[in-house]
């Protein structure tokens, strides 16, 4: 990867950057097919973000920001137009400018969480899901999940009224969803999902009771800090199907380039060229 | 180069970027020794400029910026500490955040430029300089002359008040050197230096009377635009030593990477792992 004077800029807008994985699959991606353009992270603080990125749109080489944690919820507030599925989430990770000037926020958390378990061969129509964990991460997944048709859906955070105001979001949206809000029990779920920071550092608890969990539910996972963290340990040796947190990422990013506009690839592609260690 | 989650950034600053040559020295020098961090191009205009540097170094793995056109002059006054350099040069190339978060800034333009001719032999102690140009770059080159011990200086630009100020700020601190102003008379001078942008674009006129050029004169070019530009040629022609524009370059590097408290290293170090282009 050679930056030169004519490379374009991706800014990769989160704080604490370390556990950043983007990069590595975005610029050995760009590399592989001769695009000059890299992702760059850029560690910013709560209080810097509005001030950061509308700067950083006014740059004449940035072609789009990657949002992350903890701007996600943040972001919407600051663009000049959203999609639906923003809406619905509550929460954008993606940014781009238009040729007028104008930012417009997208959001795929969710859409690579749902291509993910789909590839697996989960049926997602008319099916139940426990999502524990509506903040950034959560909300989007849920969103995807019931534009995905699944009929029930369990949603837990510490911070009840993250759940009721999505829960209120879907029934506004999505009326003929049964949504259940106050309880992280699996019991009778086809697909129970971690969407917290749980795993993240060394001794953190479960996310769920993993005594309550049947073999026949697929459990999902967002913490990407290894490819077999604890709670997805604890779900194998239920018998469950697991989808780790990186496939989430890699079969986000197809869509993330085309709503960037560079040649898009497949999840696959990404994972044999991308430089990612756990 | 692997850019990750921990990876340092220093923002390359100025506008327009497409002839930026630091990253192709800086990036493939870091790579060679095994530091994690990267010069980035930011495509930056004047409007922008106050509010963007200090939002970046608000960023938590910025290391520190490059500045270039056309934000050298008015960066100084954003900074809260310069260097006596940048005083005398009214311009600063280089700025970092101290550990209290202060902004400070050095220039290294002028000791690049120095560096290069002593080291092919030119004894600058006694001599006399032209330096047409007298912007962002020629005040900086002839600070450094200045200090390199220059017996008589005849500075001009386009805007006389340019030249005048910068004579200015050169008699306050170096009384004793003869300073001229207003004439771009290469004749009887031991270095002439080109130190506007003229050559940049096809068809430029060159900056002095070639004619009037003594062949023991030592010429010296800032535009990088390709290795020997048509006033180096002329140069040439005439049967002067010459310097190029990439020499004030790579010469200065090692300069700014002490400043920003990296390993540094020679000139012809950098030379042999820039990954550069005429």
């Amino acid at each position: 990867m050679l930056i030169n004077g004519h490379t374009e800029l991706i800014a990769h807008l989160g704080y604490p950057t370390h556990s950043f994985k983007a990069p590595m699959i975005y610029n050995p991606y760009f590399e592989s097919i001769g695009v000059n353009a890299v992702v760059m992270p850029m560690g910013c603080k709560p209080e810097l973000f509005p001030t950061l990125l509308p700067a950083l749109f006014q740059t004449t080489n940035i072609r789009g920001a990657l949002i992350t944690m903890p701007h996600k919820v943040a972001v919407v507030d600051l663009l000049d137009e959203v999609t639906p599925t923003v809406k619905v989430a509550g929460a954008c990770n993606a940014v781009k400018r238009t040729d007028d000037g104008r930012l417009v926020g997208d959001q795929f958390d969710g859409e690579g969480f749902v291509r993910g378990v789909m590839r697996k061969g989960m049926v997602l129509k008319g099916a139940s899901a426990l999502v524990v964990g509506c903040g950034g991460v959560g909300c989007p997944i849920v969103a995807s999940l019931a534009a995905a048709g699944v009929a029930r859906l369990r949603l837990f955070d510490v911070n009840l009224a993250s759940a009721q105001a999505l829960a209120g979001r879907i029934n506004e949206h999505y009326p003929h969803i049964v949504v259940e809000v106050g309880s992280n029990d699996p019991e009778g779920m086809d697909l129970a999902v971690n969407a917290t920071p749980l795993g993240m550092n060394e001794g953190d608890p479960l996310p769920m009771d993993m005594d309550r969990l049947a073999p026949t539910t697929f459990v999902g996972e967002v913490v990407m800090k290894a490819e077999t963290t604890a709670f997805l340990a604890a779900a194998k040796a239920r018998g469950c199907r697991t989808q780790v947190g990186t496939d989430m990422l890699f079969e986000m990013i197809p869509a993330y380039l085309e709503f960037f506009g560079y040649p898009t690839t497949t999840a696959e592609n990404l994972r044999a060229v991308a430089r990612l260690q756990y």
